[in-house]
């Protein structure tokens, strides 16, 4: 039998468009000679609908799609169909909708399966939406019978996991209800699986496991593509029985990948490749180009601003943004003030030089000045601090704005996790913008994400990469003035930011002193209010700042 | 047997602090000799703990906490306590957590029942983090047969609900696990539910249901106060097996409710009030002052800063903000420009004084000018127009935030509900603060509330209240310039944000043309970016924004 999984790029809420791009790939599958093209989890709407999916015309949309769908393999010749979408659940008590995989075949919905671990942790809330399935169903595609199971139904294998979100394994279940020697060979898997950083490499680890427990061949076709935070990775597989990775689709960009699975579960790649990228430098950059992209594409932006201080932070911004859209579209803004190096104009320059963007300077000093003189009455006889500081990066962001309205351009906004764990960051300053490219990007990595972008030629100034950062909001201000080096201060936020550890285990983990640890710790629990009005975090990392990371303000915590 | 309702406001995390709040309450229902002492669901660590549930630290003092409360019960003459906590499930899979009723007398935790329905819509999001009871525990009090249940375990009465969330009734299956005759004739139920418009009534009906259909009194001890978003209202009840209120605690405060409860369900109030408060107008005051108020103590603020425009909403938010810190902890800010009518500022001087609140002027008029000047060479050719508009809010939101950093009073944001849902409110601008005080108040219940306080005094100019509604952000401007009238528009965004009502729909209901409609709810779809960066919002009613109301950005979507 030969299968195409068809890797695709679907906007949430675009029917029609998500449509037209399953019919194009479905075609392509036809082609090749396919007998059955498998499309993502919630192909039809894209995925995560989020409370979209409360919508009685959202359910009506996705049902129509699946109808058309349906309707295409009604000519002789065309594959059938394997794809995600939602369906009304139909039970009187409890969720409205169900995360249904339905096998359309000659014109008709041959089979449906109801997901039945719905995931609800991280940034996953399916619980909220979905009524899960009780059982697996069983179906034959072809006189061949096949396992049809959807994304986390089958992550669950307890001989893979030292720990077990869920009680039930699926595939095992379904295995089991076959008669000996009748049990499928073939085990498909429709995804929605978003990009972490090692997350490839664990699904082939457990994609192999649960192949060899089953002596089966394992197909996964996983969606691609930027959904405001979520950067979904595609990175279809297809795995042989012994459990080797027998072939890949390409990782953060559309493809269509096709394989032969005989009687005995061997296969045959016909359209795929197989490499091997587990270099999470170069697959984070991909995922930071590909979630810039998309989100501004999807949300109707062809262009973008970067506020350029010529530092390393905003150079990463602007070279991903330029992969991104063309460096036509994008414009770096310098806005110098008093205490600005002469230096950071010039790396700004050199920066936009090199990418070959527009650069335009806005100088702030006067404006910082008048602002100042409005305000001295109410400062009179206090010192340069902190309201001064904030002051400069949001004049700075005013300007972004002004320019952004001005022109359609979004504003990028150019914050690493390290600032926005400590909140070493202005809110309505330097956090202005439509999208927080590296808000889950430490600073450490960010010196690598920019080696990674200079690996050619020299893109981003080496000056920029070699002085100590500074947020120039007074005279000769460096980030060590407030904060640990970032060699320190990036394993102690990443311990507790993504590992939830406490002050006492970091302490003695790293082996550093635990008032340091804490007074960092305490950092973090500070700026809480700052990241809830951060724009959308492009996530990275298993745990980023956003909707996976639930944390409340007004609280006590003891760090 | 004497029971006593300790309705107390926590502070999430607050464990310390908790702990002696609730044996302060513990020590008052001795002193009024009652024999158990029911605290609010989760009341330990305080409702809602979000992701803090993920920290072991956090699980290892709720259980401390517990351990405590128990050897105050130790003491001879002193009464029992329930109360909610987490505690660890003790599952291989699943979720780590439980959310407990614990029974705790002479010194020992006696009892446990882990809560069974575990919301998961709107703001609740208890299904990520806890493991739900598979069954109801049966236990006695002093010989008596008592049904405890947490929160939603006794909301869902499949006699009181035309629909229900959940397929078990867990107060009917308790009930069904007695023998018949021994059944309790008293049903606890520690809540932790939060106010919205209306639902104290429905929580009269739902319970007044629950207690004649199984013919036994119902007491149910709630959780007050603010914790970000969400204002838990108290508002604890005891209902006679006829489903009568027989007591209430007190709305949007602390209160100890005392009563006797005879072996046939009868009981006699000894401390606690019977007045009906559903004037939801009066409600929605106390719970906004409420909501200010615990948001900035929990926060550990003590000061407030208003930007006062002259208009309806920042008058509002002020008169909010007195009563809930008083006058001395409020400063209004007039930030006039060229476009300020001389009325708004007297009416801004006006309720300043009225309020007895400081305010001070600080005039935009010059950086305007001087930001323009210095984006002249990029702005040149180009038309008065958003950019300009939008500079000038913002330039407001820097000067009110340089203030906040300057004295260290939190800025509270005057927007509506109607603004934030069309987008009429500019990010970093006016939008600009702590909290959204009234991001939950559609514009036209705004002029209800400031009507509601006007009840006494003239507080909020009569000026302020008659003149139509303006940004006053170029000249001549009014709202109705950009967006129908108000009583046209609050429906429409009523019927779209909280029903989700299609355009067809609320057109045919409101006798509206399709096209105003849908040009108005096209607006509320296009500014998501907006308020996924608000200042957190106050909820008062069903739907309000913020995590109850979970929506992408990038996406097609139909209205």
């Amino acid at each position: 039998m030969r299968v195409a999984l068809a890797q695709i790029n679907p906007t949430v809420g675009d029917f029609t468009g998500n449509l037209a791009r399953m019919i194009d790939a479905a075609e392509r599958a036809a082609t090749a000679r396919a007998e059955i093209v498998l499309f993502p989890e919630l192909a039809v709407c894209g995925y995560p609908p989020a409370d979209l999916l409360e919508k009685e015309a959202f359910l009506d949309r996705a049902e129509q799609s699946v109808a058309n769908l349906a309707q295409w393999t009604a000519e002789a010749g065309r594959p059938a169909i394997l794809c995600g979408s939602v369906q009304r659940s139909g039970v009187p008590e409890g969720k409205r909708a169900a995360n249904v995989a339905v096998l359309l075949a000659q014109g008709e919905q041959v089979f449906a399966q109801t997901k039945r671990l719905l995931p609800f942790y991280d940034v996953f809330d399916e619980q909220r939406y979905f009524e899960p399935a009780g059982t697996q169903c069983l179906t034959t595609l072809n006189g061949h019978a096949v396992a049809v199971t959807i994304c986390e139904d089958a992550w669950n294998d307890k001989l893979f996991w030292p720990e077990r979100r869920y009680a039930i394994d699926p595939v095992d279940e379904l295995m089991q209800s076959w008669p000996a020697g009748e049990q499928p060979r073939l085990i498909l898997n429709i995804s929605a699986s978003p990009y972490w950083k090692g997350k490839r490499g664990v699904r082939e680890e457990m994609l192999g496991a649960l192949a060899r427990r089953h002596n089966a061949t394992v197909a996964m076709v996983n969606q691609v593509g930027g959904n405001d935070s979520l950067i979904f990775d595609g990175s279809s597989l297809v795995l042989g029985p012994g459990g080797e990775v027998m072939a890949r689709a390409r990782s953060f960009e559309e493809d269509l990948l096709v394989f032969d699975v005989g009687a005995h579960g061997n296969q045959r790649t016909i359209a795929g490749v197989l490499r091997d990228e587990r270099d999470e430098i170069a697959a984070t950059s991909e995922a930071l180009v590909l979630g810039t992209r998309d989100y501004l594409h999807k949300c109707g932006f062809r262009r973008a601003l970067v506020g350029l201080s010529g530092g390393i932070d905003s150079a990463l911004v602007a070279a991903i943004a330029v992969d991104a859209l063309g460096a036509e579209n994008v414009i770096g803004i310098g806005m110098p003030s008093e205490y600005s190096s002469s230096g950071s104009i010039d790396d700004a320059r050199a920066l936009a030089a090199n990418l070959g963007i527009r650069f335009d300077l806005v100088a702030i000093r006067d404006i910082f000045t008048r602002e100042m003189a409005a305000l001295e009455p109410l400062f009179r006889g206090t010192e340069f601090g902190l309201a001064e500081e904030n002051l400069q990066a949001r004049i700075r962001g005013t300007l972004l704005m002004a320019l952004s309205n001005k022109t359609g351009a979004i504003v990028l906004t150019t914050g690493n996790k390290s600032e926005m764990s400590t909140g070493y960051c202005t809110l309505y300053g330097d956090m202005v913008g439509g999208l927080a490219v590296i808000g889950d990007v430490w600073k450490t990595r960010v010196y690598e994400l920019c080696r990674y972008a200079n690996r050619e030629r020299e893109v981003i100034p080496r000056s920029t990469m070699e002085k100590p950062p500074s947020a120039e909001l007074r005279p000769g201000q460096k980030d060590t003035d407030s904060l640990p080096p970032y060699e320190v201060l990036d394993p102690i936020l990443e311990a507790y930011v993504e590992r939830y550890e406490s002050a006492a285990e970091i302490a003695e983990a790293q082996k550093l002193n635990l008032e340091l640890v804490e007074s960092v710790l305490k950092l973090v629990e500070r700026s809480e209010y700052k990241r809830q009005q951060a724009a959308p975090v492009l996530k990275v990392t298993e745990k980023s700042f956003g909707l996976g990371r639930r944390f409340p303000i007004a609280v006590k915590v003891q760090v």
